[in-house]
């Protein structure tokens, strides 16, 4: 193979496995060419992946090394994203009765999903998740798009248990939005013991969900090492969890002027 | 920009930009080139794509015109991917009571998800579908990962009314897995007057939620250009859609031997 064919290979072969370990031999044997020389195409990748924000690289040493694509965002590319975010968001036409904001169509779209699941990435790369874990229903297109990002898969919890997966873990919760009290539960052979699991959702008011999906992480004997949601609420101001990452927060909603508060989220600090 | 940082740039930009026209002034002036440099850029990205089967290019002209990324697969990529998951599904350990199959793990896994999303991308590459349509819960991930490959939009139907959504349009049908009646409903605002969808679910038994899908578009005014699902049974071998593209289709189940049967799906031509 030509340089130019390496560089297109190795280029397709990071971004389709993030965070996933290859090893310079495997790479010289796959693509026919001479470590030295694959040393020089590997340069030219990650010059231009850095230099287009499009991530970093990391080299570990040893039998389980070799060379590990991080997906990145620069600061540019969040700012410009959440800027459009809350434009949209902003309308006021997505105002439904009981305080609630329209965003099925947002989450829907691949650039949203795509963006979002870079930033989510992008911010939890170094956390050391194992799965990321989200509850049904609409915080599951933005979990499988963080997931793949960061070369992780995905555990979906139900709010009912369900026939088919089998025996369960239930647990009972009050949900912020509307105070009633729900049911959650996750199957045993969805989640390994132990594991360290990142949640995403779509929205967070008090973060009652977000605490019950922590809780039922412990009853797993697992950790959850971030949460990043999609949007937030400025109010309550003191969420049930102490720390999560949103992207766009949502203040006063203005039904008469049709028109939504919103700023950027915790992704860019507070 | 010298031509190896142009053809990482390319890579990148087409794989992340699947389906999408992209002019060749455009590109040029993006990346700073002679529109003469880009047009062998693009011969060799073109060239690579072709030969490790990662799809095609469309090139259209006049104004709306361009150079657009066709994801795909080879053959022999379907093939191996379709062997390894008949192996898997074939574990009798994922048998659950009521003749169930576990696959939860397995759907939720980023290289299944990839691989499984480019499968229905590729198959249904020319249908001409705007929307990716599934239902909740199990098959959003999929359909997720094949709206991403196609570049399109999903959508989501509820499996009851949601109070967030506002006024939404209902249908009752009857599951073919348990023969219950259930609801599916899909709001409004959720998708245009005659959309032409590609539905995507995992798990289609006698079909009976695929044709509801079908009806609900009708609501819609809109139109299935196809339907591609994870797994089928075998039994009935008449479903209630007159066509649909399985992956990996299902047999008998022995609880005894613990062995299920799995064939490959409808995708290879019965």
């Amino acid at each position: 193979m030509r340089r130019s064919d390496r560089l297109v290979c190795l280029t397709q072969l990071f971004l389709q496995n993030p965070h996933t370990a290859v090893s310079l031999s495997d790479l010289a044997e796959r693509l026919g060419a001479a470590k030295s020389s694959l040393s020089e195409d590997l340069s030219i990748v990650r010059a231009v992946f850095e230099q287009q924000g499009l991530g970093t690289f990391e080299t570990a040493t040893g039998a389980a090394g070799g060379i590990r694509y991080i997906p990145g965002v620069s600061e540019a590319f969040a700012v410009d994203f959440v800027r459009r975010l809350q434009g949209e968001l902003a309308d006021g036409e997505r105002i439904l009765p009981g305080g609630f904001l329209f965003m099925s169509d947002i989450l829907g779209r691949p650039d949203v999903l795509d963006a979002a699941g870079r930033l989510f990435a992008h911010r939890f790369a170094g956390a050391g998740a194992e799965v990321v874990m989200t509850v049904e229903t609409k915080g599951i297109p933005l979990a499988v798009s963080t997931a793949r990002y960061l070369g992780l898969p995905i555990v979906v919890v139900r709010r009912n248990q369900r026939l088919t997966e089998g025996s369960a873990v239930s647990l009972n919760y009050v949900s912020g939005s509307d105070r009633r009290i729900q049911t959650m539960s996750l199957s045993r052979r969805s989640l390994r013991e132990g594991s360290r699991a990142l949640i995403v959702d779509d929205f967070m008011k008090a973060g009652g969900t977000a605490r019950a999906l922590v809780e039922l992480l412990a009853e797993f004997g697992g950790e959850a090492v971030g949460i990043g949601v999609f949007t937030a609420t400025l109010e309550p101001e003191k969420k049930l969890v102490s720390e999560y990452v949103s992207l766009v927060d949502i203040g006063r909603m203005d039904e008469e002027k049709r028109r939504v508060e919103t700023v950027r989220g915790t992704y860019f600090g507070r």
